[in-house]
């Protein structure tokens, strides 16, 4: 009869005031008050990404804005360089692929991020700069690793390589923090349905001036992405065919509370509900890891769970959806089954959290994985020594 | 940033399918549409008071039913039995004295409910049957004590006084099973605000025959809150002065909910999170005191809690509220300071009482009350036992 | 398919935006944020009344703000004055005799309003000072004639008596120029559903300091309406009793919307509707008849029409639900199937009321009535000409 | 103050159902709950189509749909036979030249639809099939003229042609009659924003076998756009993608209406609106035109009215938005500033169609255009014979 507890890693549990302004009734996209909304929101998110040059917004999914920072950047052919990070990694390279891309893949075990080590060794076996870019997936949502970008520019620096630095924010945007222009990207890709506390159906795509540069020379087959016509009408508020209005509605209320609790103070919150979810794991035991392997890069937006091999995460899953009205992330490919992702991001306060990880260990209890009752109140003694 | 959790004993937290029913648009009550909405609502709200007799719908809160239960069966100097179980009680003796009625006053110390045997006695020092009406309330709101109405009806039988029996559920309705054709309740008076799951404006009077019919002869003064014009007008689907419109669509939505539930499932619910809160008081100790002494007397809807006399209850809430955005209820009047309440009723479920006993473990810890930390533990044993 | 017009002289169409704030969560109304909710809306419907002292909001229909007015006020046996200017006139009086007052009626035809003359005569004709209050309907709803509440102050005022003025301004609140304080109104009744543009469920007192004065020493029953709890509550922000919460989020958002058109023009808006709808009238021909009599008496906010006799003005208004989907309001008691009446108040504009127009010229005709078909021209011309 | 007129050709107004509804939480994509509201809307629109075959839905706008109905049939280089019958028709065909396709043009007017005489005669003259498909825009939504699909069907029937059939109906499905099936068409685009009465945000193409059979060999390149992914996943009544579930939501509320309207009488409705305002333009005779000149080809959800040379039909726009809050659609590209278009599509209904013309009336004499006052009534009495 309550609230149903949605906590895979996006989308997420949109606030009230997000959902009511959804409802607003539609208006004129070529007309006056379309306009002002526009500028607003079209000014308003660029902050959210840490940066003062455009950010593109489509009426489309984050597989949409993935394509779109693809298709406006490169040519038929031209090499970039991927990480097998996880699943959404792997799916953006598979993309690439289909694209007509030549992707340079730096094979990975699915629980570290992007090593900048690796970064700075092939870029500079690269001396003719024929790797056109470097796709990163801030953070995976698939395995509750976050990639150092910092790092990574700083590695694409000492290399002294041109390519551009394509970045996949969607599961970190407004939950991590996250500095487009400070670190250089020059393709950031997000979507509306995590941090951004929106349902899915934005997508979006800060560009940095080099990245529009090169998409006046860039030959991938493209129309409905093409960045040029969207930032031509942008510049008098509009676009160039017809936006998701109502999403924009909702975009406008989720800046509005962003703005309002501070995004130092939104990255704050979610790092203090990662280390308490985390010290949850820890307590519970009973053969449970936290898939993330490197402490410098745990997620703080999500947290996935390996289980015991003798245990299937589905059915864990599964138990806790029927007694506890709660969704929980599958493990996705290569850890289907054995990994269960707990999303704490997003509209989410610490209260959520304690009732999302009693439902875990409840689950966890059901399923018969041998834990010790203790994961809650660890929770809750982590989250104490913060709140002190 | 996520959602309040509005955790004191009424108004509850409103699913989203009432509050999005409200904001449908307003109809001509004296039209067709609405007649067929009035006659579902009408009719549908019938089980939950347990009745299969007339239900009064008043564009009012709660106070404004107790009124209408006394002015309609009533007259000027007529003496009713009440007991002081607590706040709310002492709240009606009051509006009986305000309206010229004499109370024969029952004291009580605000940690029982009524006890059948006294009602027996007073009923049976009445020989001549000057006592009107016995006046209890089901659940006291201030002290999370449930009165057992069957055996005060019992009791009155076996004194054979023709009182008319008028029962407040406004915190139990819909919360905790209640009979009012088997315990032949002559009024009884609920709210939209509790286990209705509505936002306050609407209250009710459940009405027998005997009521019906004292009604005929009782005198005090009354018009807004007249049965008479409202059955009339009810029995063809309309009401005798403008409805409140939209609280009816919400009220619709609820008994939607409740219906597919189910009522039977619905009270389990709330006497397991009952058990699970006082599994969690227990084992906090630290002076902490369940406020209601008698185990039969338990409210499954709320929990009223004493704080050792050193600490301010009103200061332990104000901190909640501050750090982890949860309302409680406050101590009221006899008891103020000294108790905080705990809702746990209407549209809540295991996950949700979770991080509400989180909320309270940590907020008594930042308070300095000596509790052991195990509370929520406790809670989730007792959950899990019932899960299994 | 599309949006019903809901065309009676209401409950009236809600904006989007009173909608919506309906559905925002309820909150604790013993809290912080209910206190800052309260203290905007208790001062910011002030204005609307043309006050500056208290105004009490009932969770209730205007029905029950009648009674409070009285119960307030008044004691037992005590004589008003009341004229019979149309059926909610009527119903008030039988409230008045139902409580106890002896009524003053002065006998009216439904086609006119209070006359200031017989006011003063009948004041005058009281030296003794017997009669207790003047109670007037501003704009009698069931006729669409608006008494003009400053001549009878003046009146009042001639004859040197001491009667309170009580005034009924439920279909004139914030549709038509209303001023609680300069013409010393001591109690103003109003609801929400009509010039508010809300959902029923609210309804209002404006108190004068002579009613004030008049409430400690009046004798009639009361205990909901009584003015003192809730006045000593909202100097604090708060309510004695639980209040309709969300209703009072719509009313905020109500208020904001009247705030920003401009009290003066709402005013002006519903004065030019009034007038375009009386052209049609008028062009329409057919002996349909505008009810109200006296030109200065003429209603803004709705217009009430007579039909010939041989046409039924009920199956009129059946012909337009069925087939335009629009709702209008039906003749009361002495005029019922006599008259229909288009309510043009609230949330409403000229091409809504050109659209209502349409559908009641298309229904006369479909009905027989022998109309010229010119009638919504001649409004379309009037509108016109205050465009210009 | 009342409700804005969204007169354009779409978005059109969205009912209440539908707004609310999404503002329904946003549920796990991967889970059972969406999964039957997956199958319910997938399996619900393809009535709407008239085929039993299979219908992509994209998070996207209309122009995705375009793009997509392209990539997933042809290969570069392809020839592709286009018509000029306006504005979409040309963006069309411009994004086929963008995405590398070679368009045979035939030039239009903008006043005419597809000619099936030429469609016959440009196929028959291509005996070596060497055109790979025929686009059509169903109804221009920048000129109101609707081509006669199934006549276009016969025409490359006798051709003996093997080309795909492409058609638009972004501004017709759902208001006038269409039949995927019957017709043969191999790839129908929509949109959600106009005869489906959502916001903008989703996109369709009905997709045929041999339209999937073409998909096999077609070598654009594409990945979002990619309709076997999806329909694999559609098949599990998932997305291979995140979808936009709460405009999912709003597409089941709005498939629900249209159901209980019935699509015959949606169309019927359609078609009685365009004819009274084709009856209002001729009586305001003043040098306005209908753009479309062929009577066998007049939209039934927009008109486009061409105004005399000496005014500027956007300073008209300009005017009708600032008095009465009514926007329409604008002249686009080549016949800007000389035609305004009156969407009468969607959630429409008799008195919002006479308040919309009568909006454009005054509008129109505010203005100075010369016309006769009589064009409101000329569409009442349309309106009135079709309702005897």
């Amino acid at each position: 009869m309550g609230r149903h507890f949605l906590q895979i890693p996006g989308p997420t549990n949109c606030p009230d005031e997000v959902l009511r302004a959804l409802a607003a009734p539609t208006i004129d996209h070529r007309g006056p008050q379309f306009q002002a909304l526009a500028r607003r929101v079209l000014e308003g998110i660029k902050p959210v990404f840490g940066t003062t040059g455009p950010v593109v917004i489509y009426p489309a999914s984050g597989t949409g804005a993935w394509e779109a920072a693809l298709v406006n950047t490169l040519s038929p052919g031209d090499r970039v360089l991927c990480f097998e990070t996880g699943h959404f990694a792997s799916l953006w390279r598979e993309m690439a692929l289909d694209l007509g891309l030549r992707v340079d893949l730096v094979p990975g075990d699915w629980r570290h991020g992007v090593d900048p080590a690796q970064v700075e060794e092939r870029l500079s076996a690269d001396p003719g700069g024929e790797i056109k870019a470097v796709c990163c997936v801030h953070n995976e949502t698939s395995t509750g690793v976050t990639s150092r970008i910092g790092a990574i520019r700083q590695a694409i620096d000492r290399a002294g390589h041109p390519a551009l630095l394509l970045v996949d924010t969607i599961s970190s945007l407004a939950s991590i923090d996250y500095r487009h222009d400070e670190w250089r990207v020059d393709v950031t890709v997000a979507g509306s349905q995590k941090g951004l506390m929106l349902p899915p159906g934005l997508s979006f795509n800060a560009v940095s001036d080099k990245a529009l540069e090169a998409s006046k020379t860039a030959k991938l087959q493209r129309s409905y992405w093409d960045w040029q016509p969207l930032l031509a009408a942008n510049a008098n508020g509009f676009f160039s065919y017809t936006p998701a209005t109502n999403l924009l509605y909702g975009l406008e209320a989720s800046l509005k509370l962003l703005q309002e609790e501070g995004l130092k103070n939104v990255f704050a919150r979610h790092e203090r509900h990662a280390r308490a979810t985390r010290a949850a794991v820890r307590a519970w035991g009973g053969g449970l890891e936290i898939l993330c392997q490197d402490e410098r890069e745990y997620s703080a937006s999500l947290t996935a769970i390996l289980v015991p091999p003798e245990f299937d995460a589905d059915e864990i899953r599964r138990i806790i959806l029927d007694r506890f009205d709660m969704s929980l992330g599958a493990g996705l490919s290569k850890v289907a089954g054995k990994v269960f992702r707990i999303g704490h991001l997003g509209a989410f306060e610490d209260l959520t959290l304690i009732g999302t990880l009693g439902g875990v260990q409840m689950g966890l209890q059901l399923a018969g994985v041998p834990i010790d009752a203790g994961g809650v109140n660890a929770a809750l003694e982590s989250l104490l020594q913060e709140n002190r």
